[in-house]
């Protein structure tokens, strides 16, 4: 995209309302404008970064072969009425009546809505055990909507929903949307770890919540520091399979948030091994048995043609939360440091000259290169100065920075040491090399990466230039002088 | 998809309140289910067509320039307020108060909220002109909502707005969108006609209606025969060129819905190039000049500092009705003929004998071979008789269909008369063709078309085997055979 046609409205102000950094950084780079309190518009910035956690959602969702449904946001007050939470649910519910004067609500969640679906399409033990689930705005009227995305009250949000006929069925769906939600949060360059969470009368231990440490969390959170380096990605997943030595491991392991905390059985963890640190809750997985098939009669014909109440368990993930929850968990004074899956555009191209055709021409050969290979770039040609450029390229954040400048093209071949020296370091980390590959060697050589991307736990997830890339300007080569063989400009 | 782990719950019954053929035909073939009058939950083959319209709508809306947002559902009325439209609209706008009893609304369409966000970001006549859009639900409080997914209350659309300096602008943006609403419905399999529409107290000509020709479409209409012939895919389109010619072009040709009909001169159209039918609305353009800018104060500085008052147009396509339009443009008795672009999957694959390890085995090497050619294939592998399902793939409807059968495996190579005759038939048309490329000539040669698909004005568009399909019995051979030269096989 080129920012001059483009509609990412920055603003350099931070906003009086905004209390936390996301809020703040969100409403500068141009990605939401608040409609009502708790209610935003997604500008294209953030409607990019939105659907892009919602990509992944899906797209590891499908892999751990739960089906897409589509539930509308307004329900009749008679389905809530089935499973007794109409009354009980209080003011957090949107209650309306339309034309008709009938009772209607806007869904704050599915569970019977989906149950009527279930019951209405599954007769036969059969057609079970079934993993449904969709992704659509909800609302919660909150009395004190704050902290912009991360409390609002229209959100998105994936939930999903099991159906089997016994516990064993039951705890298997459990275990597939346990390792589906390590893997979705992993995939987003996030530390999420699963926490034990309250049952309630139900009781047993299939409740966890999904934490992601951030400095900024709303709660206080312990636990076992192996949880945190543990690696996901890197096991191969046969859904079908037997899951529980996989979610065995990561609940063998203390981890638990405030309400559950139990302080005498984290202080049995070594010292060293202890970590108190603050978390944001971006999923919540949680069998509940026939607390709404029963009630909803939603039941199926066994082998022998008896009766089974199918069991359920549902599974919630904040994907517009998730927004704020990234930010928070990665930034830095000067903007937002995204993970590559998740950024907007993968690569900025800082054009610093744009009246000048050769920088103007090499901005362009480089983005269309880029799209070329299917990358995504934002190509900033606004007729600014530098210093306003490089603050909102900060601000927004892309994983890596491009800038062209005209008196670096005009370097001789043999004095191209400033990113010489820059290059070889970016040559050394797997990040580069990673981009590398997916960029191709030529004639793009010099993406830079300009984040040193921190996970709350103080790991390195990457390499981030900081304040630094105000200073270095980097440079890529014009076109003309990128035949050269790689090496020699690398040496 | 495996049919029998799928969620596809067909109905042989026809329902009562289905009153025309894709409200039966939907709830039939499992892709809806009512939640209240005029409310739907989309199941998953209905959310896959769904989303294929989405993204063909998507898709041509970038295409054209226009950026995406997305503006939320529910909006406070004092926006509405502002334009003077909260007290006129009157009850099909659904009204809601929230806890703290504020007036909020749910959106029936987004003007306001819009030019709210413009008003806020844009300041500069060097940010415009400017395409936004989005794709969201809509409500609309219908007094009797009927025909399925074509007239709900809860639907799913897209709005583009523009805002322009001045009326020549405002034209090229309106052209832009009238020649993306040409390739849009071209792009489903559709003749979509745009015809002029009342433009109101604005006056002028820049208001057209695209309309659907269907024999049960909901009124009537008039044209020119001339516009079911043309093709806009054919032509190259260059979004930043003036595209009046090709606005000219269609407009030149009498179009006119039933409330714009201007009989004599209808009736000076030669009598043989005269088309009388019925139509279904499926987008409508609109040019309003300063209708909410002016209120609403959406303003910008001009070049010399003088304050210019934005110029809009609105631009709206009826997403989920337009899932209803295809299927009343293409359907049979037997079922839906979805066109290959927005089919939920492309090939059947029906398994005649899932109890014989033959041809089930045969059955997932045809379906992982088109999975690896990136087809989307459905695997009806349920343990049912054939006939029942023939009807269900009939009545789903996918543009192909592979019936896998154990005595054609046998089939000596000598005496493969039956499907090579219809192998043959389908070597000479391009719809074969195209799917023979797109599928790969080995070891699949003998896909067959399924549909003769019949545009609502006769036009054939491709090849459908209506009733006969449950008589041919076509088969593929089993993969151990494939290997012979297709020639000889098919000779």
């Amino acid at each position: 995209m080129r920012l001059s046609q483009g509609f990412i409205p920055t603003i350099k102000e931070t906003p009086n309302e905004a209390q936390i950094a996301s809020h703040r950084l969100m409403l500068r780079a141009g990605m939401i404008r608040q409609s009502s309190a708790g209610i935003y518009c997604w500008l294209p910035l953030g409607l990019r970064v939105l659907k892009k956690i919602e990509a992944i959602v899906r797209e590891e969702q499908d892999r751990a072969g739960a089906q897409e449904i589509l539930m509308p946001t307004i329900q009749p007050a008679e389905l809530w009425r089935e499973s007794g939470r109409y009354e009980d649910y209080g003011k957090e519910m949107l209650r309306i009546r339309d034309r008709h004067d009938r009772e209607m609500l806007y869904g704050p969640t599915n569970e019977e809505q989906v149950t009527e679906i279930v019951r209405a399409s599954i007769k036969s033990y059969r057609d079970l055990p079934k993993l449904l689930y969709h992704i659509q705005w909800k609302f919660r009227d909150e009395v004190r909507p704050r902290f912009g995305v991360m409390r609002g009250r229209e959100f998105l949000m994936k939930d999903a929903y099991s159906f089997d006929l016994d516990f064993a069925g039951a705890r298997h769906s459990y275990n597939k949307m346990f390792v589906a939600y390590l893997r979705t949060f992993a995939r987003m360059g996030l530390k999420a770890i699963p926490m034990r969470a309250d049952t309630g009368p139900i009781g047993g231990d299939l409740s966890h919540e999904f934490i992601v440490l951030a400095d900024t969390g709303e709660s206080a959170v312990f636990c076992h520091k192996g949880l945190v380096d543990k690696d996901i990605l890197a096991r191969k997943i046969d859904y079908d399979a037997n899951l529980q030595s996989i979610v065995n491991e990561w609940t063998s392991l203390y981890a638990a948030t405030d309400e559950m905390h139990d302080k005498a059985a984290f202080e049995k963890i070594p010292e060293g091994e202890r970590l108190a640190a603050r978390g944001i809750e971006v999923g919540h997985i949680f069998y509940f048995g026939t607390k709404y098939s029963e009630p909803m009669k939603a039941v199926v014909a066994g082998p022998g043609g008896e009766q089974i109440t199918v069991e359920m368990g549902s599974y919630g993930i904040g994907v517009s939360r998730l927004v704020g929850g990234i930010i928070e968990a990665s930034h830095d004074e000067a903007g937002i440091v995204w993970p590559e899956s998740v950024a907007p555009f993968k690569v900025a191209i800082v054009n610093l000259k744009p009246d000048d055709g050769a920088v103007s021409g090499t901005c362009q050969k480089l983005y269309d290169a880029l799209a070329a290979k299917g990358i995504e770039a934002l190509h900033d040609d606004r007729d600014l100065r530098p210093g306003a450029k490089f603050a909102d390229m900060d601000l927004i954040g892309t994983p890596w920075q491009v800038k062209v400048w005209q008196a670096l093209l005009a370097i001789p071949q043999g004095k191209v040491s400033t990113y010489r020296a820059i290059a070889g370091r970016v040559g050394n980390d797997n990040a580069s090399r990673a981009v590398g590959t997916a960029v191709g060697r030529n004639p793009i050589s010099w993406l830079i990466p300009c984040h040193r991307v921190l996970g709350s736990d103080g790991s390195l997830h990457g390499y981030h230039w900081g304040l630094e890339r105000k200073r270095a300007m980097l440079a890529v080569e014009a076109a003309r002088q990128s035949e050269r063989p790689r090496t020699s400009a690398m040496a």
